[in-house]
């Protein structure tokens, strides 16, 4: 590829990310996108509509960019909670590291890279790119201690920066902690495998053991039920009401709409629903008693750290049994998984982290069957029907061209669909301990398939077998990584930079509400759904490109300057995102930092083993010799960053939740939390309960069925939602991303 | 190798184990090696001893035997306590487990090997040995499923037998813990890393922290000091008194000896010391006051439920400090390392780790290198002048045949105090974690450099390199282990069999014994040393000779015979030497079995990789297709028992210890526990205290110096010991077994 080339291919991406930003800032102002564009502020209520028809509203705008530029981490953290804090402080962080990348990647390593043979140089432009790669440096130079000073620059910053990072983030976790004096998880412990016994119900038993052995801690406990039939009949029943119903509450309602903007009052709730659907009223059947008692509890305790206690410490004798855990929050309690018998979970466990990694190796074999199939001699060798039809011109351009990315783009949308469903089956009892794991999964993957697939040629055997003989390593890499570096290069700027634009575009929603809209004719307010951040596929993403940057930053400096605009572009893209598009929904409190470090240590050090390959190749035993204790440090750095800061991820300390308790009982406000206490973690509730404030209160089919299935397609019902407890909705994830 | 040579081979090994152990029966009848033979007697006071002059004396006997075997796991638990269960029924697992192997090898896989190819057999006696291995069964044979068979066989019953074995011995922990009601460990918490402050002493903060947090069930505190250069003289003061009175002492006891049973009264104990020696009466010096505060500190709380969530909370918001842990007992507590700031541990951990690695990879290499250098045409090349020397026969005999294998026992000797120094270094804080940690070094250099090595016929580049390429794994093996399996044969009959005869002999105490009565003249009793339980160097042994078993059986079906003879004669060995030799000074708790159950299932894996190797390269399909599930099958097992029984042996149920409490409060022995845990701990006691009957006081020199260095020397002032509180004395690990 020359030089000339990769401008060209610049200058095309630059056009096309301008035309999308000024497509989608023009888009935003049309009324008819607000549910695409403003999810998050629809749902808040805080959104000011105007009909009115002018200019303005076809003309781009970089307003959008000033305001995310402008929003600060406090309002962000106000807004979204801690987790989207660290999702920006994520791209705050690669921003930086990359700036001092590219700065000495520019003025140190490319001169050397460039001059590093002597040669005839032609005119820039038509230079190939390999000649400002380290593949032009010649075997034995001098020069190669450049590359080995780089590599110590940019890995001394990265380790400073990522532990000013997780300081920071950690005194974040601790004021989260300390600010949510009202989270009932603080005071819930999660007990399963309670033993069976023929004399009394489970319940009983619960409340034996705790007031048995955890007395003076204990204060009241809630069976966790395994949806029965009657209730899946109930749920049915209550679909078929919505669906009933909502006509006529549409009717109802639009003619509001101009008034009331969006409904946004709180009048016209269904009074109607409470008082047909309460709880136990079924014709006499009592509901609750009719589902079938779980071995498993939610047990309140009076203070935190009675709590933390009971969580913490090996319960009975058995360890399989009275197994406890700290409770998520309620609106992050993933109810169907709190019924899978705890005996189970080890094994589940065990199963996923197979089958993810059988996927994970196996994805790109039918995708290359696929692919293959495309081709077109094989496929007329295949299918000599069809030989007329692929014989025309732009048909086989078509074919040849475009579907094998089509196939390999529809193919990797199963990719965080399939992880979630993973994580889910791994018994996961929080939903943002699912997303979490889903994370991990699809981060293996992606820089698995993208990377060292791609490094070792497309062959995943060869990429298998490379990783299996551990001796070879860093020759191996040496030779393949510099050779694919192009490849990384050309990779940040076509597919990062497009995916930031079919970020910020929403380019689903937006299909759907076109379709919605110009197809079906259908001119009410299309059936809204607000997003939470898919975390799962974001953070895998912005770390693939931190990834390929510290593993390419050496070898092809190029890189670093379309690595910068990607991380601005992200941190304008994303903060906009946060501001109006996705809704938090429930909070990790800063789980996903530990991640982030944890891909930025194993990328360091992988550039570093690749940097020893090459330096072995380029015959250099000096920044070989070099890059040892650089392996070595950075390797005790992750150490005692573990030591340091991984355990107030993984715990809560008492000195603070104490304090927090102290706090409580003196301003008397402990009566007041026992009472939310109660009400705080509930299974089965209805419609009914959604008028009230307390946020977790969601109908177990409501909050996870359409979130693990990923569909983009939406029940009737959902539209309900937008008019009762808008703040408290769950959807789909937008796991099609 | 024939079968005759083999027969000729047990014969001599027969003869030598026959002879050694008369030898025993008679040495352990002469009142002159009752030090070395009766150690835990003398130390216990439970030995008469006559002196008279009878035939009897002279005429070996089986009488030890069947005092061994009759010996039940009842009493040995309440002589030696949990540990030495635990390996007697490592021994006995293994006994089980062999017996069915070697009737399912001898009856079934035996036959088809022999009968492997169609060949003319030779007279059994003249036949090679290799036509009784997996070698002699042709290629794609049908009777490989013997062996699949076989390997189903001895998979399914060690599993099973290692379920029971698990099960009962969590069980035996549960009770040694709710036995133990005067423990107090159970009540301390050892607190390290305490903020540093200028205002106040480390003391004052410890009491501030814990009244603060703890306060319910705070007690008190002990600080430990750092041992500055006021103790040093003060113990180099105490040992020069030592040496000085020992001579009278020794004449003053001498004359009472025939009168009193080795002074077994306590009138003898020396009045005169404690008043001499009184805590901080040293001129007016207070001792405890000039030594330096540590950053660390035992706490005691009021139950034992207070100070096992003490323990296993996060105290602070930084993880860095008020580490907390559940204390050790008295008597096991590792003073010297209780010093070290937490903050370096994780350091140390690390560095150990490398090292022991280290060692264990390059320990062969200087061990060659000597032995290199005794091959004859070398030495003759290096040392011309010696050629004269070597060219007489016997000395060319000496010099190949021996001199090899006696440079490598020697070198063999360093590997148990050398890895112990290693676990001292690691900061572990008891000294039975110490013992654990240098059982499992230990465990990992014999079975590297006995199987991986020797399989690999001595190069450690080549077993590396098949564990770099992971990939031909089972085909290597496949090729290798069959190979080497008549070398393990040989190795389980001399080697197995004459530690065994040594271990009884105790040749290296026996040794020093007959130097000091018979070179140097002394005729005094011996200055006498109860060895603790060497587990470091006898649970890797038997473990050892385990995992050669599993890997050999169906490859080289004669093994098992000998492995059962081994195990039998062990499990008398062992069962004589708890009951005679060894005193148990300090209690794991059971923590021994995790690590034989850990080695068992390694070496149950490794067996049916090389299985799979095997019948890869015989290219029998279906016997490698049923050999993966069960692979996956034991490795399933084994993370269910990980999940079943590991957190027994990790954390203590909080069940046990409310009921514990409870019962105490109840019977109102809260007071005297109290009392007692206020001097339980006590780091720097002198002889004073020696004579109260509290097991932990033992004086910090007295306890760790000698245990660290492994030596053989014995300072004079241990005779005092015998005297003076004879159970809990600490003297050397017998490390150079």
């Amino acid at each position: 590829m020359e030089f000339s080339a990769l401008l060209t291919s610049v200058g095309i991406n630059i056009g096309i990310c301008l035309l999308l930003f000024s497509l989608y800032s023009i888009l935003r102002k049309q009324p008819s996108n607000v549910t695409v564009y403003f999810g998050r502020k629809i749902a808040s209520r805080k959104l000011k509509r105007s009909e009115t028809f002018c200019l303005d509203r076809f003309v781009p705008s970089p307003s959008w960019i000033l305001k995310a530029w402008e929003t600060t981490e406090e309002e962000i953290l106000a807004l979204d909670g801690l987790d989207a804090v660290v999702f920006v402080r994520i791209i705050i962080f690669s921003i930086r590291v990359f700036s001092i990348a590219a700065i000495i990647c520019i003025f140190l390593v490319l001169p050397v890279n460039y001059y590093g043979q002597e040669m005839t140089h032609k005119l820039i432009p038509s230079e190939s790119l390999h000649v400002f790669s380290i593949e032009n440096v010649k075997e034995n130079s001098k020069w190669l201690c450049a590359h080995c000073i780089a590599l110590y620059v940019i890995s001394c910053s990265a380790c400073v920066l990522l532990y000013f990072e997780y300081s920071s983030i950690s005194r974040m976790r601790l004021i989260h902690i300390t600010g949510s004096v009202m989270n009932p998880s603080h005071f819930t412990v999660l007990v399963r495998s309670i033993p069976w016994s023929a004399e009394e119900s489970y319940s009983e038993t619960v409340r034996k053991f705790f007031t048995n052995y955890h007395a003076a801690g204990y204060l009241s406990h809630q069976m966790i039920y395994r949806s029965g039939t009657i209730h899946k009949l109930m749920d049915d029943a209550e679909k078929m009401y919505n669906s009933l119903k909502e006509n006529s509450v549409e009717m109802q309602c639009q003619t509001k709409i101009k008034g009331c903007c969006f409904c946004a009052g709180p009048t016209n709730s269904f009074a109607i629903l409470p008082r047909v659907k309460d709880k136990g009223a079924y014709g006499g059947i009592d509901l609750v008693g009719a589902e079938k008692e779980c071995s498993a509890a939610f047990v309140f305790f009076k203070t935190r750290y009675a709590a933390l206690m009971a969580a913490k410490v090996l319960q009975s004798a058995n360890p399989m049994s009275w197994a406890t855990d700290l409770a998520p929050e309620p609106r992050d309690v993933y109810w169907s998984n709190l019924s899978i018998p705890y005996r189970q979970l080890w094994i589940r466990k065990i199963g996923t982290l197979v089958a993810a990694t059988a996927f994970m190796l196996v994805f790109l074999l039918p995708v290359t069957l696929v692919q293959s199939m495309t081709q077109l001699e094989e496929l007329q060798r295949k299918f000599p029907f069809l030989r007329s039809v692929l014989e025309k011109k732009y048909m086989s351009q078509l074919v040849t061209g475009y579907l094998p990315s089509v196939i390999l783009v529809l193919f990797l949308y199963l990719v965080p669909p399939t992880m979630m469903s993973f994580s889910a089956m791994e018994g996961s009892i929080s939903r943002s301990g699912r997303k979490k794991s889903a994370c991990l999964k699809v981060l293996y993957f992606t820089i698995w398939n993208v990377f060292f697939v791609n490094v070792f040629t497309g062959s995943i055997l060869r990429a298998l077998n490379v990783f299996f003989s551990v001796k070879d390593l860093p020759a191996q890499f040496g030779r393949a990584v510099p050779a694919q570096a192009s490849f990384f290069l050309t990779y940040v700027l076509s597919s990062g930079w497009a995916s930031l634009a079919i970020e910020v575009m929403q380019v689903f929603p937006l299909t759907c509400n076109l379709f919605r809209r110009c197809i079906l004719r259908i001119k009410d307010e299309p059936i809204h759904e607000t997003l939470s951040f898919p975390y799962h596929t974001e953070v895998p993403r912005i770390l693939l490109f931190g990834f390929l940057g510290f593993t390419c930053s050496i070898l092809a400096p190029l890189i670093t300057p379309f690595l910068l605009v990607y991380f601005f572009l992200a941190y304008l893209v994303y903060k906009n995102q946060i501001l109006n598009v996705y809704i938090s929904k429930y909070e990790s409190g800063g789980q996903f930092w530990p991640v982030a470090h944890n891909t930025t240590i194993f990328a360091l050090v992988l550039a570093q083993i690749i940097a020893l390959g090459v330096f072995g190749l380029k015959e250099s035993p000096v920044a070989s010799g070099f890059t040892i204790p650089l392996i070595i440090g950075t390797l005790l750095f992750h150490e005692y960053c573990r030591q340091r800061f991984l355990p107030i991820f993984r715990n809560t300390a008492a000195e603070l939740l104490i304090e927090m308790d102290r706090k409580d009982e003196q301003s008397g406000r402990m009566e007041k939390i026992y009472e939310e206490l109660r009400k705080a973690y509930c299974q089965f509730t209805l419609l009914a309960n959604r008028h009230s404030s307390k946020p977790g209160c969601l109908s177990k089919q409501e909050s996870e069925n359409d979130t693990e299935s990923g569909k983009p397609g939406k029940p009737p019902m959902k539209v309900l939602e937008l008019w009762t407890a808008p703040t408290h909705l769950d959807e789909p994830e937008p796991s099609q991303k």
